[in-house]
């Protein structure tokens, strides 16, 4: 981190802040140039707070040089995390595909799709439980019901599954859940966050509209930072100005992560453009990108969704598109 | 509504679709053209699911004409809602100043800068007590502290509060605060707006970085739908390309929300800009405009802030300011 | 399109409106609701002006159905536009690298560098002759003499060449060019639009960081609609919120355009991050998507790149590239 | 400027910068920390290439203290720049307002509302005779009979005119012109700039759709540099997610261009917003925040306009605003 000072800043005050740095466990380095003096902060500055400092009236300004994460920085874990789910790895060169519905909606539609994915070669099962809706008259899903169809059919299929949580105090409901999913509304919905971190169980974490990719690994910080080192992070579009596309998908955002984390980090191709026939080339898109999974919605009867209907594919469309993907994955070393 | 069908559709199915609307009560105007076939939903569309009909395989588009919000909506409520609180008027041609510190950090500091910004003319008291930051490095406020010493500068200086809460659990905390607000990551938290729609306390409901004014307004229809009229919207700035200041206030926002709903819409150029040099040009601007009221960080001391420390300005700026806002609540006829 | 009239409009100032709209030979169809009254306008609405529609007082809003391009659009035009570059063929399956320096420096250096990409399995040449930069400060290219380098390369090398126009009034030294590059800061410099309608030469039009995919198409039928139907479009990122790249490239801009229009549609990977290591990923994504081709910069030594530096990959990188790229390129069935 | 240099970097190669920038005519201050070594560079470092710096190999990051524009600084030239426009001052506490058609459609026209306007206040002309409209089928302008009907009604009403040139080449056309104006869709068409910097004429520059504050400060330096000092900066909303306004007027942008720049700023509330109900409001707010003055869309008829027919207010309704802007000027010591 440097310090950019005022202009005509007394020499009592900057020593003062140097040794107010030195309790905090940061070493300083002061540079006196003709027009500027920089006082440069050394050691691990990923806890200072920048804001504080930026309040100082000796300050002009600061400038972050390490990011702002730890427990998510790739500086301090330089290999992948992998995690395990249920026996299927993430991360590492490991790829899985996540399917499922939109909305759980009886028993037999989640049982169905559960086996026509798995077929295809899904590796997890997904619905929707607890549904975030714009609109308060809008289907806001089954709720805890829906919660005990998909158990029922994580025991029919033998897939793990992975569903949303809305509420910190909807935890207890999520026992026998394998992958707690926050969705991007919830991104920085702090107190969540600080929850999961309490918990032992992965946390599939999507970005928020309009949230930053270093916010995305300060959310995946706040859970780490409570114990929880399993998050699985999730690119699903962020607000442009461009309409044609509910939202617009940010794939480079995978080499970025890859980079800055050694987390795993997956691709919603069915959330982000919100067109089922956009789903087939994002997802080869993604992978060839270099991702570590997708979660895709793959509805039995498309036209018959209680809830998003437009962006899911059939079973027989995923199918399909697993055979593409796989030749992908192969040309980029994944499995 | 206005529902466009795919080319070539059957007859048989349009019947089918008209009789279905028909048990949701809505009435429906068939209008086939050479090139297209056209089906307008009249009577209140604002409880129909777009999402579902977008999904039918006849449908090509679906077209809103009507607003998707009725509680908030000016055209079922043409009055200003004016909102009292404590005796203080908001809405309807009132419009009231909210001040204070961005986080509370000790009963001096609190009651202090309550007192110096009612004798300036602010008629609300603000405090973060729970405080949202990206960094879980970062002070997160006093929690429930905070709202004591909060209470306690109500009780010493008169005025009413206003302070953010983050999660629902905390709701019992929140029995004598005046104005609870939803911040702008919680704005589509919507499980707890529902919890916020069965309580009878005004709402003070800020924009999302990245929510459209739709959005906002179908938030507040979430709050309403529960039976609580009393909400607040808040501009507080929205996220775009520019990085010079922290975010880009939306002060259009005003006259928009205006139009479309009775609520009344204050503005935070605290928040919204970063910059404390900046409160002053934005607060008149938000006057001028049309604003009901204003919510303002005002610190005695802001090189000691705890948090956003540079975009609060001293009592003595506020006072300042204060002068000249009333002269331009003379000219748009507000008091 | 549609028009939503006003309510309690007269009945004689719509039957003026259907009048004028027959002049324009447009049909019309009227529906009279309870409710809403909906003039549907049939045939092709293409260059019907909406804003002007939008403009009448008895108006209230007016939604396209059709969009307003036609020679770029795939309805009026089902096949793919498959463009002859010096025996290169590009679009209807055929995909194309074209590889080459950010500017043109010196006859070694282009021609060098053409050689190099030739050898790797680029098959058309880049360089820039003249720069737009944000800074009057910053190198603006070598100009005419840019020019002339670049056809020596093309004449040693065997290469077609590319190369970006910034004013109408250069075009006497592009005679020799084969594709004339529009800049994505001039993608709305209609005047230009104009003139390289009037020529018979392949543009290359680049997408604006702030345009959507539609004013992609509109600006595309501006040169079309002149009689000149080569345009190549080019996605090179997008600008948003997001910092860490340069711009974000919107990859699913290549399905959409493919869906809309028969034009061939290629990415540039390097632009639009900033970052020479996102070249590899992003130009394997963009072909597991669907593009017809790639304009990547390579420079024999990045290190001395006069400008946009930070972006060029080497030619050892880029031969590396080339051959996943033809690996992903099998899967997808292009050549 | 600020070089953040690559760990392990050999000091020579450091030393061969350092004499580099020296010829350059740059100071530099190194500072070697433990962890990073950094080197300051100090003088004038406007003109310096960023990208160039970045490009290195040595470099790992460049940070910019001082801003890259120097001529529209506000640190280099401090006071005000008022521009006299046929005797209308506009800067350094002089407000003026603009007012006019959207585009010149006959004599009458143009003349009735230049006296309509100069009635109510306005102190200059505005008319497009060359519009830039995104669509090649919608009306393009009257072109070279545009600036002609618009030179008679300046004789005739006595006020200045301010018109849009599209293209350098139309530069001879524009002798009689007070103002030329270059729209936000050339603010970075560079060549047109340089052209301007021939003249000596005052330009209105209006900020891109998608053009940070820093991006207009460096296209005003663009004319400047070529020695024409007379640039008037226009912001006119940018793009945004926001769909409800066409685009969101950044009225913080005023205070902030005043404090870097010393160039006066104005505001467009017709094209920023899209809507006539919007211009009174954001005209207000303008005003209030500091603008030094306004440019309006009037149209003595605008149900009738042939182009951008909404977002035009009447002359009634001008000359009502006029009234309300006056008393805020009064408020913030305008004239």
């Amino acid at each position: 981190m440097i310090l950019v000072m005022k202009e005509h800043t007394d020499k009592a005050q900057i020593e003062n802040l140097i040794t107010w740095l030195k309790t905090q466990g940061v070493e300083t380095h002061l540079s006196e140039g003709k027009f500027q003096t920089i006082l440069g902060l050394v050691g691990d500055t990923s806890k200072v707070d920048a804001d504080l400092l930026e309040g100082l009236d000796i300050v002009e300004s600061v400038k972050r040089i390490q990011e702002p994460f730890k427990n998510a920085n790739r500086k301090f874990h330089p290999d992948d995390t992998v995690i395990d789910i249920g026996g299927n790895k993430i991360g590492g060169g490991n790829f899985q595909v996540i399917a499922g519905p939109c909305s759980v909606e009886s028993e037999e539609q989640i049982c169905t799709i559960a086996m026509e994915v798995k077929k295809a070669g899904a590796t997890m099962l997904r619905g929707g439980a607890f549904k975030p809706r714009t609109s308060p008259y809008a289907f806001q899903g089954l709720r805890d019901e829906g919660l005990k169809l998909l158990l029922k059919a994580k025991e029919y299929s033998g897939l793990p599954i992975v569903t949303e949580i809305m509420d910190a105090s909807h935890l207890p409901l999520f026992e026998d859940v394998d992958v707690i999913q926050v969705g991007a509304r919830n991104m920085q919905n702090f107190e969540l966050l600080k929850e999961l971190g309490h918990i032992r169980k992965p946390i599939l974490l999507k970005r928020g509209l309009a949230n930053t990719i270093q916010e995305l690994l300060m959310s995946a910080e706040y859970i780490m930072a409570g114990g929880n080192e399993q998050v699985i992070l999730c690119e699903r579009g962020i607000r442009t100005f461009e309409t044609y596309t509910r939202n617009t998908l940010d794939i480079s955002a995978v080499p970025i992560i890859k980079e800055l984390s050694h987390l795993p980090i997956i691709i919603d191709p069915s959330h982000s453009t919100g067109m089922a026939r956009m789903v087939r080339p994002m997802s080869l898109a993604a992978a060839a990108a270099g991702a570590d999974g997708l979660i895709i919605e793959v509805h039995n009867d498309p036209q018959h969704a209680l809830c998003d209907g437009p962006q899911s594919i059939t079973p027989a469309a995923f199918a399909d598109l697993m055979q593409d993907l796989n030749s992908i994955l192969d040309v980029v070393k994944k499995k």
